[in-house]
This record gives C-alpha cells, structure tokens and sequence, in this order.
C-alpha cells in the first residue's frame, strides 16, 4: 500500500493516473500535482476523487518547492511525468526527502537539444547512499523497448549483435498537420543529428537523412528514418557484445513538408522577435495555433507498432526476432480517453512504478530498464493493456 | 512643369519616386507621403531633396486627411501607391480637391477577397463631371499588358478572339521562402478560385488548380497557373469580340508547397488568436518573421517576363503573336536598388503620370490603360527600362 505523487498534468500523465486508480491495492493513494492546477482538477475529476486525492500547483523547475510539496505529500515515489528539463531538479528534491524517483524521458538541457544520459547517471552514488532508486525512461521508447532487448537476450540469445528499435505511428489524426506530443520537443528530437552504434563507436547522419522503407504487422509498409533516440546509449553500454544499434521511427511525407516549411520560414525558431510591442517566441505561437495534441484522441484511427529487433547467435546460429506492440488509437481513447501515443508511454510507467513498491525492481541506485529482469514486467504489459507478439524472422532486419 | 503627390512609400513607390525624380521638365516637384514618415524620409533621402521637396505623414484610408494633405500640397495630379483598401478614399479625396488620380492596382475591401472595378467605375460620372481624369491600373499587370494588348488589335489583328496574358518571375531571391509584395495581398490573389472568360461568361476553377508548363523566352519553361487577375474584367470589356481571355502566372512547386502548409497550420488565418494576453492575427504575426519584400533586392538574379498572347483574325488568317518584355532583377537593382517585381510596376506608373501630364492621355472621366492609344506609351516602355518585343508565333497559345 503505497502514495505516489505524479508531476506532470499532460496527455501521458492522464493515463498514468487512470491506471494507477485502477489499481488500488499497489496505488493506495495518488497525488498529483502540475504547474497549472486546473489541469491537475480536470484529471483527478476524470479518475475520481477517492484515488486522486490531492492535487497541488508546483514549478517543477525549482528543487526547492518540489521539495516542499513532497515533505507535505509524504509519497514513497514521484513518477515524473512532466518536461524533460525538469528531470534533474525533481531528482534533487527526491534526493533531499528521501523518496524513489521514476521518469519517461532523460533530462535535456533547455537551451541545446542534447539527448544523454550523462546528467541523470551522475546521480548513481547518490542515490546508492541514501538507499534510494531511480528508474529512467519508462515509458515505451525509452522503456518497453529496453526490456523487449533484455527478454530477447535472457530467452532467445547466447550473444545479441545486432538491434534495431522500430516506433511506427500508423494512425491517422484527420488533422492537416500535428504534432503528438509537445511540438517543441519533437521538433527538437527530429532536427537534430541522426547517430547509431557500430563497431564500437558513434556514427552520425545529417537529419532525417537515412530512409528504410518497413513493413510493420498490421499496419503495412512505412517509411522509416534513421534517428538518434536515448535508449540506444544506455542498452549500448548494458549489452557490450552489440556491433551494431540503430532507432528508425516513421514520418510521413507530409508531416517532414509541413516541418520544413515551418524551420524555412522562421516559425520554429526559439529566438523572440518584436511584435505588437512585445517579445514572442515564433516556436511557442506556433504552439498556440497548433491543434493541442491531448486534443487529438476523439476520432483517431489507427495503430502504433514499436518493438525491437534483435539479430543474435543462439547454439551456434545467427537468428533474428523481432518483439513488438500493436496499440489502437481508438481502444486507447475508449479506454482511458487518450490516444495511442500517450497510452503506450503511460501504461509502463505505470507498472515500472508497481514493480518499484511492490519490492520486484527494488535496488538503490540510477537505472535503467534493461538491468533488471524483463519476466514480470514483461507479464504485466500483457494483463495492462499492452500486449506483445515475438516472431522468428526468416532473414535479418532490412535485408 | 507639374507637381505630384505620391501617397506610400513601399517597393513600388520607390521606383515611382526615382523615376519621376530623372524626369524634372515632366515632374517639376515630388511630394511624398505615407502613414510612416520614416520610410518617406528614407526614400527622399535616395531621389535627392531638391527633387523631394516634401514628405508628410497621412492616413491614407481617410479620405478628409488626404484632402487636407492634397490642399497643402496644391498637386496635379496624385499617384497612389499605397494599399488597395485605400483606393477609394483617395479617389474621394481627389474629387474633393480637383485633383487628377492614377493607381496601379484596384480597390478591394479589407475584408474579402473581391477583385474588380465595380467599386471604381462607380466613379466615371463624378470624375466626368469635375473635369477630372483617374487612370486605373497603371502598373505591368494590370497596364502594361491592357496597352499591350491595345497594341496588337491597333497594328496586328482585324479581330482579337483570344488572349492569354502570362506573368513568369524567372529569378532566385536565394530565401526558402518571401512574397515579392505584401504577402497578405499575396496570398489574398492565391488563395482565390481561379476565374476566366470563355463564349461569353465566366468561368471558375479551383485555386492552383489549372496547370500549364510554358516556355517563356530568356528564362525557360516554368509551371504557370491559372489565375484570376484584374485586367481580364476590362479587357474583356473593352475588346468585345474576345471570344476568351485568361491569366497565368508563374509557381515553384516549393512555393506553392510553403503556402499550403502555412494554410493547412492556420499562419495565413485573418481571425485573431489570444496569446500572451493579446489579441494576435496569425497572418500579420507570418509577416513579422517574413523576409521585408522591399529587402529581396539584394543578390536577387534571373529575369521576370511579363506578356500577351494574342490570336485573332488578319486579312481573314487567323495568327498569333506574343509581345513581352524581360526585366532584369540584378540591372533594377543596380539602377535604383529595387527588385524586379517593383520595378515592373513602378515605371508603367510613372509613364503613365507623365502621359496624364503632358496631355497625350486626358480626358475626364475614370478609364483603364486600354481605352487609350498605345503607342506613345510603348514608345516610352522603350527609353525608360522596359523594352518589350513581339514576335510571330508558330500555333496559338498552349497549342
């Protein structure tokens, strides 16, 4: 029987209380706070006042006043959920009340668009000190994709040498043009630098530069680009005999236009020009006429395939598998009125904070997925809406 | 010997203000004004202040300012410039004064996009009456194609039956993305549905939606898209025995894609938005992070080609002929550091005044570019930096 304080009041937080009251016997209470507080309301009225019984405003940004709301919640875990640059000082706060800590996304500084885990693994000793645990990025991608290559290399695997995650977003919003998750992060995530693993080093690509076209079960053949994503450093480091590691995701042709054209002409910029007398910040208006994407659920049709491909030797043979989810746009919005995207993030936060309390994945220390034993969490996907499917490849990925 | 009142003080006008300034035995004094001083003052600067002898800040769009403006400055004649919401006003204004008017483009209310003359032939009897002349459209196109085309049915055809007036800019601005003018005017005449006269009636397209690929002499074969354009209404008007009459102009695929994009985003939106406490019109914040069109000059290259198609009936063969002119963007910039798409319009203007001025075209009353004789007019497209040419064409247009 365990309080959980969730920061963070958007799409993926909205699922991750939603499931969190459904399971009162791990989640005894749920707290929840944000920086706007009638966001925080609209989701404790949607997951019921009995489970979502406190809710609060905080700057997430300010150690110091996380800190205090922790003191006066009295959590055993904060499952953050809210931006990635408030990673670190949310940590800090943990540190100093001594309270577990689990997020979806590593930390990025605001000003670069920097995706490392250096800053969050600094924190190891720390953590091991006061006999705290910090689980990073368990949401899908960071996240399930871990433990799929964890399970890959416990069941199927003597050696893994060769991984290639694949995220395809199948669905179709009826929107022109929007974006899935905050537009500021992903268009950072999308123009920056592509980089894999091989042969014992970084390898970079211009962006957006290397295409596969792949076919993803029961959604069809998309086209996929090579892309640099988190969780390829820290599974680069956890499974050494790796020669090769690449993330390949989907865009449309469409939605890369509409990002080119939106960087050409000026309004993705993050430098504030003069207007009607005062600063705006191109990206951020863009944000405003953007349709929200926590609004895009209703009418969404579709499905998400992320899974793992893994080429191994086993008893002396190369094989390849691959492990994957299906996630239906429309079951997940008539379920916990959220579309896919934020559902598959949501869910496993949601079990890797019960595998926390309930003592399965308990150690103090930084973490990620990966290092622990995939079996239970793996069990818990399939009872929690986010079943997987591994199938034997005839031939290795993209051959 | 004849004073003129310029009113604004963009691209256009700047052409218009130094060409009137090399004419001084034409217009003896130039006074210039605008709703910014500063851009008076800045253009003044450039044509020298014995030939500026004055600049002031009006509100075009009040016509009582403009006439007391105009009963200040005692001009014969004034030239507007400015937008065409304000073309109205200051033909009001004019009237008031007695004072003779020429414009290179027509009226439009702000809040439509409704091109045609209804508003400004309403005119005729009132300027009629007061002894006084309105030149409409006395720019490239509208002006010079309408004289162009005056021109063939004076020395080419017995009969004109088809025309196609074709608009081609051929040059490199080196931006991803600019307008060559206002881009809220711009994107106004694209956005529209297409519109042409064929067997006597009009007929509509959709917007961007009737390609040609035309070869266009200097530049090459360009995509040219069907548009409705203001010169077509008086064309056909005035030469009855047209049995169709179109307009082309020409579209990068990557233009059209911008445009598209920012449409499909909602940026080119005219209904306000609320951000950071204000009201914001998208449109007018797009133009904010726009290149200035006025600044394109610099490094522009290539050539616009502007012409008419003309087939009709000579000595009972049917022919057709094509009379265009090139204009160069790095040789008007050299000249008086405007691009092209400026120039093309500024010095049909000026012509146009000068022909008002010395009486080769004055008659009471409100009339478009065609209802005179042309060949004066062409004679000075000649000495002042727009030589057209005409040549024979093999089949008719498109064929």
């Amino acid at each position: 029987m365990s309080k959980v304080l969730v920061i963070g009041a958007g799409g993926v937080s909205s699922v991750v209380v939603q499931k969190c009251a459904m399971l009162p016997q791990v989640f005894s209470e749920i707290h929840l706070a944000s920086r706007t507080l009638a966001k925080c309301e609209a989701l404790q009225e949607e997951a019921g006042k009995d489970r979502v019984v406190g809710v609060y405003q905080v700057d997430a940004d300010d150690a110091a006043k996380v800190a205090d709301l922790i003191r006066q919640v009295q959590p055993s875990l904060v499952i953050n959920v809210a931006l990635p640059y408030q990673d670190l000082p949310i940590m800090d706060a943990c540190l100093e009340t001594g309270v577990h800590y689990l997020d979806t996304a590593n930390y990025e500084p605001k000003d670069e668009a920097k995706f490392e885990y250096s800053w969050q693994w600094a924190y190891q000793e720390r953590f091991k000190e006061k006999g705290l645990m910090a689980l990073l990025g368990a949401g899908f991608d960071p996240g399930v994709t871990n433990v799929f290559t964890a399970y890959a290399a416990k069941h199927y695997f003597d050696e893994v040498q060769y991984l290639d995650i694949v995220d395809c977003n199948g669905g179709d919003h009826g929107q022109a043009f929007a974006t899935n998750f905050n537009p500021e992060i992903n268009i950072r995530e999308i123009t920056q630098r592509g980089k894999f693993w091989e042969n014992g080093e970084w390898h970079e690509t211009d962006p957006i530069s290397v295409r596969k076209d792949l076919d993803y079960p029961n959604v069809g053949v998309r086209p996929s680009y090579l892309l640099f994503h988190e969780e390829l450093e820290s599974l680069v480091k956890h499974f050494p005999t790796l020669k090769r590691a690449r993330f390949w995701m989907t865009f449309g042709d469409e939605y890369l236009t509409h990002l080119r054209v939106l960087e050409n002409v000026g309004m993705t910029s993050i430098h504030p020009v003069q207007f009607q007398g005062q600063d705006i910040v191109p990206l951020e208006f863009l944000k405003a006429v953007l349709p929200n994407p926590g609004s895009l659920a209703e009418g969404y049709t579709g499905k998400t395939c992320i899974g793992t491909y893994v080429t191994g030797i086993k008893d002396g043979q190369q094989k390849t598998i691959f492990i994957y989810n299906n996630c239906d746009h429309a079951e997940t919005n008539k379920e916990v009125g959220a579309q896919a995207v934020s559902y598959t993030t949501g869910v496993p936060a949601m079990i890797g904070a019960a595998m926390m309390l309930e003592g399965h994945w308990m150690k103090p220390g930084v973490w990620n997925m990966e290092q622990f034993d995939p079996d239970e969490f793996m069990n818990r996907l399939n009872q929690h809406g986010l079943p997987w499917h591994v199938t034997e490849c005839d031939k290795p990925f993209g051959a």
